[in-house]
């Protein structure tokens, strides 16, 4: 295996052990070379523990087959919940966010919040997705035509989640879709979402003429049997609305959704996933699997954001989700896309409105169409800011967005930008906890300590790299300075001064800081009046 | 020169003539395979003219300097804006810009916006800074100690405007100051920044204690005399602030801002720059040198944004810009630096209360600590998101930020982030003429027109390099599908159907709608019930 080639992973692996037995729940230390340690919340799974002995042939440690061998075909989390029991999958996503039980517990009763685990995907390591928790990031991977094989797609399920995936998508579209499926789901310990309506494509060869709910619907028990999490379906994209996408600039963008139209217009019929959803809620309540309710009509362009035919299928989206819920389904929403700043809000307002708050899971979105090659930017800004405004998880996007299928660099590209994103909005949310990794970064520069600065960052192999470029030698990593301003012009070590001041005086009045200061100034010219320490030469 | 090496220039340089002799505005002149063309604002300077021979030695034409000899000294374009006059550089920004000319006029003399244009600086194509005008964007080059050399510099420049960089600040530390910057000057185009008090420390040894306010005067002289357009001066970090930083995480991070700290705390005196302001703003308008005040307590962390020391110094700052717009100077103010998202406004609010509305130009700001090697985009969230609010410039941070000096890849990756994230801004405050450019990419793309999809974008290098990755065979740059999808699933050609099917029905009732939808249904199977054309195996 080549996941972990050339990574340095300058972490512990750590377990925080629950109330009852089998609930452990994995974390990633980071230990300062103060003393202190930073523990991160850890995506990776089994394969950044010493002990795991990695054998893809026969897949992970099945961690929740007791938890489930204990329940009931039908009992759902949120039925559970809705009956006011804290199972241990949910007592394992509060240890994970920091939260108490019944706080868990309560959001996915009120449907809020969604723990996507499927009855026959046992590896799973519980997470949860709802505004009151940590935003989450999806990586989408998955093979098309002949370009990339089965073991290659296993491999970047390991790496996306190596980086801070919190799903993992598999879009797989060409030969061996289920084989392909079956490696990555006895391989992953994060949850994995499909889109049926790919694979239900392929058993009718390709015509979506073709396609029926009979076709559709065995398709789905197939996968819940396999054990998918989550599936993206789109009953939304209704034959009215179709001809909504006339005047719009690049009509209809999702795969998904085009497949649904084409079948409306071909049959003249509404679409066969709306007209029986209520059996596709049987069918999902019965392994657990969560709605992940697609918006086959969002926009594909900054021209066509937040038009008629994106906000009429929210709205059957709004509605799908009560049916669901009835049934005890768990539901997300999904969104857009392609959205200028300043419609990004009205999105999530009009989601969480119509929608009875269920969460809302989205595409980005790019904030400009200008920048093919760049689309991890145009869109990590969006899904910050959507990520704020309440959203609760965000697929990434990769920088070969609209030009062709990412390779390893880009899933991690993608993952990055998507984390950096996602950690941006849980500071503006003001998520408890989120700024102290922050906090304990700025402390490791400040201070100086670069192997702390380097460990913490979301990328600690770049950050090195980056550092070594400039000042390669080993005595730079404890230096007090470094090459952007070299050795005379640090700004940072004045301040060591200041604070020093500051420290034996506590807060003080003008004239003791005036006194202060002028103490201050003669210690500062005996010292030899130089703010820097100077570079030792060795 | 190695600066166009390996890049293509998929568009003609073309200019708009003004109503007065010399006034000659370059834009970029994308020519569509459709028969049309975009015609985008253009930064790269006669570089990019095939009609232009580089010669450095010699410099750029001197455009200016006819406009320049018909001015007295004193002059500035604030005061000739004031007095009613309209100088050939507005007309020429007005062009550029595509609106009247007494709107740049207006503006200038209201203090919202700035036109840099040193007085000793005749090559600079004219540009304009205000929020009413796009977004701008800096990018910073400099030697440090002995790591880059002159011819590198120059180099990086002209790389830096090749990608779009509006004006460049040379931060240059090390030896040869005054001759880097006489090369970067006599061929640059757009408007070159400075910060003085760094050459002033190295006339004084490095020791920040000798600085004093001759030395400094001298210093400024010298750079107006030689042509700098704009310089950040830091007047706001006084004495009394100094000791409010004491209980930061991250202290000063500024190193201008820690240089005065520095010389208040060793003199216990008052800010030589603060103290003298009034000597300063005769130079600068004798020389027409716009003020960049400089945030030199600007926050380094997320921890210290919107403190107390910050906003103390930016109401110093508005009272500084008063003293200044007295003296005609043309003023812009610096912000931050390191800000979550939900503290962002408040930052472009206080900044326009405070100053009388002059320019907001901001470092970022970065929305999170915890990505070093990936703060282009850690701050491109934050740079799009502070332009929206009303921030006219914003400076770009590169993914060596923390760790290292930027090369030239660095560069032109913080380049193109801050491209996107000014258009994204231009976009969300409604622009005019912004979202043509997105549509116009966004036709391309439903159309399958890959070349104008590259030619369009930020990055056509770039963008065609990823299609090519996955799809290399040339028929594959007119593929009615790409490798994303593949030929079977193509979202976008349903659509063409549906489009055609509306535009001859125009907009209809839902009986006539579902009519329609007859008709295409049987014109759909007629076709073979496929949306998608099939691949030529060729």
């Amino acid at each position: 295996m080549t996941v972990f080639d050339g990574s340095v992973l300058p972490a512990r692996k750590t377990y925080l052990a629950g109330g009852r037995a089998g609930v452990r729940v994995p974390m990633r230390e980071v230990p300062l070379t103060d003393g202190g340690v930073v523990v991160l919340y850890d995506t990776s799974g089994p394969y950044t523990d010493p002990e795991h002995v990695v054998d893809l042939e026969r897949g992970l440690p099945r961690l929740r087959e007791p938890w489930i061998a204990a329940r009931r075909p039908g009992e759902t989390q949120r039925g559970l919940a809705r009956r006011g029991v804290i199972t241990p999958e949910m007592e394992f996503v509060a240890i994970r966010e920091g939260v108490e039980p019944e706080v868990v517990r309560e959001e996915i009763a009120a449907g809020r919040a969604v723990l996507p685990a499927g009855r026959r995907h046992p590896e799973t390591e519980p997470m949860i997705i709802g505004r009151r928790f940590l935003v989450k990031i999806n990586a989408n991977i998955g093979n098309s035509a002949t370009t990339s094989s089965l073991e290659e797609e296993v491999d970047k399920m390991r790496w996306a989640i190596r980086w801070g995936a919190d799903t993992v998508m598999d879009l797989s579209t060409g030969r061996r879709i289920h084989e392909t499926r079956e490696w990555i789901l006895r391989n992953s310990p994060v949850p994995i979402g499909t889109v049926p309506i790919y694979q239900a494509l392929e058993k009718v060869k390709g015509d979506p003429a073709r396609l029926s709910w009979e076709v559709f619907r065995d398709t789905v028990v197939e996968q819940c049997e396999q054990g998918v999490d989550y599936m993206t379906v789109h009953p939304g994209v209704r034959l009215p609305y179709v001809p909504l996408t006339a005047r719009r600039k690049t009509g209809i963008v999702s795969r998904g959704g085009s497949l649904m139209a084409a079948w409306c217009l071909a049959h003249h019929e509404e679409n066969f996933i709306y007209t029986n959803f209520a059996e596709l809620c049987e069918i999902f309540a019965e392994y657990d699997v969560t709605f992940s309710l697609g918006d086959g009509l969002r926009p594909g362009s900054i021209h066509d954001a937040n038009d008629e035919a994106q906000f009429a299928e929210l709205r059957t989206l709004g509605e799908l989700t009560r049916i669901a819920w009835e049934h005890d389904c768990q539901v997300m929403v999904e969104g857009p896309g392609h959205v200028p700043m300043h419609k990004i809000e009205e999105n999530v307002r009009l989601q969480q409105e119509l929608c009875g708050e269920a969460p809302f899971y989205t595409l980005g979105p790019l904030t400009t169409d200008i920048a093919p090659g760049y689309d991890h930017i145009t869109s990590a800004i969006g899904a910050a800011m959507i990520g704020w405004y309440g959203t609760a998880m965000l697929c990434y996007v990769t920088p070969k967005e609209h030009l062709g299928l990412p390779d390893k660099d880009d899933v991690k590209a993608g993952v990055i930008a998507y984390k950096i994103a996602a950690h941006a909005a849980d500071l503006a949310k003001g998520h408890p906890g989120a700024q102290a990794w922050d906090d304990a970064l700025s402390d490791a520069r400040f201070e100086f300590r670069w192997e702390d600065q380097f460990n913490l960052a979301l990328d600690p192999d770049t950050a090195r790299a980056y550092h070594d470029e400039t000042l390669p030698a080993a005595p730079a990593k404890t230096a007090h300075f470094c090459s952007m301003c070299g050795p005379h012009f640090c700004a940072m070590k004045i301040t060591q001064d200041v604070r020093a001041y500051a420290e034996a005086r506590g807060p003080a009045a003008e004239d003791a800081i005036a006194e202060g200061m002028r103490e201050k100034s003669a210690e500062f010219a005996d010292r030899g009046g130089r703010v820097y320490l100077p570079l030792d030469p060795a």
